[in-house]
């Protein structure tokens, strides 16, 4: 370590500061309320990577939330890493749960609760940070950097692989980091090697032209949310198996070298329950909750809305009903056909009395794993190693990065994972947050990717 | 036909103002944000009734909402009826489906649009505007009649019960006549001869202390909607009947003679099925509608919530959903034993991952029929021949009138029903509307009521 891990140490107050600044912003890319917010966002991440000394910083437009670039490219012989990451944040209702305004950070024993914090307005700035530091202590970078931030992560990236598409030139490199992640825990760090791909409906079921009562339809008319209700129950089992015909077709079989892997995986289920307050794991009882997570698909109804919703009773046969759901994807599944899979299984269950529609969404995002031997992947094993107690473990996440899948059918590159979000820190959930000791760590963990890198 | 004809007839441009004035109260009983505007329909029908010659007029209290009392009891020798209505009304959401702001009152084509206009203030002045045209051109009225007004029917009358039962020497009567009713169509009038009877729960499931991200627990955690899905789904089969076990043992069979009066029923599938929208019928395949409707019971979902409701999508796992649920009841069911039925129910086939609790309501109503051959439903077949150009037919009817079963039991009589409202009238729903040429007509069909009773 260098001047630079100096460097780090004496600016970890203002780095800070600035991470609240960030997080100040609603930047909620899914609501078009928020649509001026992201922009800021944009504009302050853009101003961010100019101050650290990176060049060429551009906000450049999309049909949606705005893409930011930028570049350091004076390493001549040395490999060009993309990094990529997202200023956009989920939602942050219900409101209600959070002890703190969602967008008024507070710090509290070195950890920053905001919405944003974990996921990922401070994985934003950890390889900013790091090439400040590495250019105001050695007046050069090890290898060549391309920044690509994007606005629209959490809506599924609809614009971003149009924008990649069109822009390959500038885009071209040896390999990508994705700053959207984490070390899992700060005793036993974990490197993502793998990510689940998502697709996402929205059902919409229609009984009548109108709410009717209860008494005077009552055993007449078709209530749309009993029927919505039996076709979602036809979609799982009682023990979580998806009963959507043809779903698991494409499912890679989990092999010994994955089961060896996740052994590694350092997954304490009481704990879990601990956090998140669950009775017990739920889902496929032939595979282990951690394998669930990592290796199988899911489906889950995000969000379900029909008929009265006040206080007290409302004797009404409701007219409407609604779901949202999204499957996250494992390798060999693919967005596309998944989703007609959906539909195909609705048109087969869709109680006959009632109109269904479905509404599917730009965004869709193919499952991703990286070849066990990347050299990417050694360096980032050697860098990890050199901030932490104990070696990294490799696991698979259970979350989306849609741009991974992204980058590997566009630019022919493989993508690599650093972020200090940790596991237990509520990403997309009330009092999310981010430990700020973690924050520093990686900092310079970056700084250690980007030496081990330029030995490759 | 007496002078109090052509008092109705000089009167009724009035009327209809009085109605509207009325209909502009938004006296939502369900919503406690609109205490005081039930408390004002209540001062607005205590007024009323004292501007048409009803004497002792009173608003009494109870626990909840007040109740209106109010009698001209100087027929010496002749019947006494209580005359039973409710001057609160339904919520008015969904608001975005009404043409006209539903407490703004908009008349066209001889029908008044607003919340509460069929269900019930245009019936709450119908027996008023009788004894004012009576009393006005007569000086007096052919029996004695008492007013019981409530404020609380819209929530299952939870305060009526222990009112009738504090104030059994007031109410004692030879007969109920219950205005919160309808003649079916204008051209071939019904009476309605029963009545079902209602319960309702709310439903909670929770899976966690927090909503979890769908890509860090999916496949780990329960899923809050899916358990509450499951468990709704359990309670219907595909084709509606109702799995919940025990809940149809004291379902009355149907009788020939109750074939042959639901025979006559003046129900036109098509003409249904037009007005509502609804694409088909739906429910138990061995019972017509009309059947279904009246005297089988019902269990449907009026309201169902839990997880993201905002533009989009959000991969969340919720932690909590929530489902309102009514039943209608049919002799000899009893919503005591329904409730524990239904929890029963749950609790056997409630997901084991998450906790569920059911809420139950105050308000629960039995089922009730009148005697076929009871002397005021021949009075009231009379008078409603006379101001219809076919007899009336006898119909149950799918609603609910709680006052009915609960003054049987309290005051030992049976309870006739005579309103204005019509079986398209939106009941419950956005546009609820009232036939103002109807209302005109049933007013005459009380004041011959009154005339036939006192014959009795």
């Amino acid at each position: 370590m260098g001047d630079w891990q100096r460097y780090l140490d004496e600016h970890q107050t203002r780095f800070t500061e600035e991470l609240v600044d960030l997080l100040r912003i609603p930047s909620i890319s899914t609501d078009s309320a928020y649509r001026e917010e992201v922009r800021s966002a944009a504009r302050w991440t853009a101003n961010r990577l100019q101050q650290a000394g990176i060049e060429h910083v551009q906000i450049m437009e999309t049909g949606g939330h705005p893409i930011v670039y930028a570049d350091w490219l004076h390493a001549k012989g040395r490999p060009t890493v993309l990094i990529y990451g997202h200023f956009d944040v989920q939602p942050a209702d219900p409101l209600e749960q959070w002890a703190h305004p969602p967008f008024e950070p507070h710090i509290e024993n070195h950890t920053v609760y905001a919405r944003g914090a974990s996921d990922m307005k401070g994985n934003v700035l950890l390889p900013i940070l790091a090439c400040e530091a590495l250019l105001r202590s050695t007046g050069e970078l090890p290898i060549n950097i391309k920044f690509l931030y994007e606005g629209e992560e959490e809506i599924g990236s609809p614009s971003l692989e149009p924008f990649i598409k069109s822009n390959s030139d500038l885009l071209v490199c040896d390999m990508v980091v994705c700053a959207d992640g984490g070390v899992g825990s700060k005793e036993a760090p974990v490197m993502n090697v793998g990510r689940r791909g998502l697709t996402a409906i929205e059902i919409h079921v229609r009984s009548a032209n109108t709410d009717l009562h209860s008494g005077g339809a009552g055993g007449m008319a078709p209530n749309a949310i009993h029927a919505l209700v039996a076709l979602l129950d036809s979609m799982r089992d009682s023990e979580g198996r998806i009963l959507v015909e043809g779903f698991y077709d494409d499912v890679r079989p989990i092999t010994d070298d994955d089961r060896k892997e996740l052994g590694q995986y350092p997954f304490h289920p009481e704990v879990y329950k601990e956090n998140t307050g669950i009775k017990d794991f739920f889902g496929e009882p032939e595979y282990s909750p951690v394998e669930r997570n990592t290796m199988r698909p899911t489906l889950e109804i995000n969000g379900i809305y029909g008929g009265y919703q006040g206080e007290g009773t409302k004797t009404v046969i409701p007219r409407e009903a609604t779901a949202k759901i999204t499957c996250r994807l494992v390798p060999d599944q693919t967005p596309e056909k998944i989703r007609q899979l959906l539909i195909a299984h609705i048109e087969r269950h869709a109680p006959k009395a009632v109109d269904v529609t479905v509404e599917t969404f730009a965004g869709d995002a193919k499952p991703y794993v990286i070849p066990r031997h990347h050299e990417g992947l050694l360096a980032l094993e050697r860098a990890l190693s050199a901030v932490s107690d104990k070696p990294p473990v490799r696991v698979r996440g259970g979350g989306t990065v849609p741009v991974t899948a992204l980058l590997k059918d566009a630019l022919g590159v493989e993508t690599i994972t650093l972020g200090a979000s940790l596991g237990n820190d509520h990403a997309h959930a009330p009092n999310e947050h981010y430990d700020l000791q973690n924050f520093a760590r990686i900092q310079r963990a970056f700084c250690l990717l980007f030496e081990e890198l330029a030995k490759a």
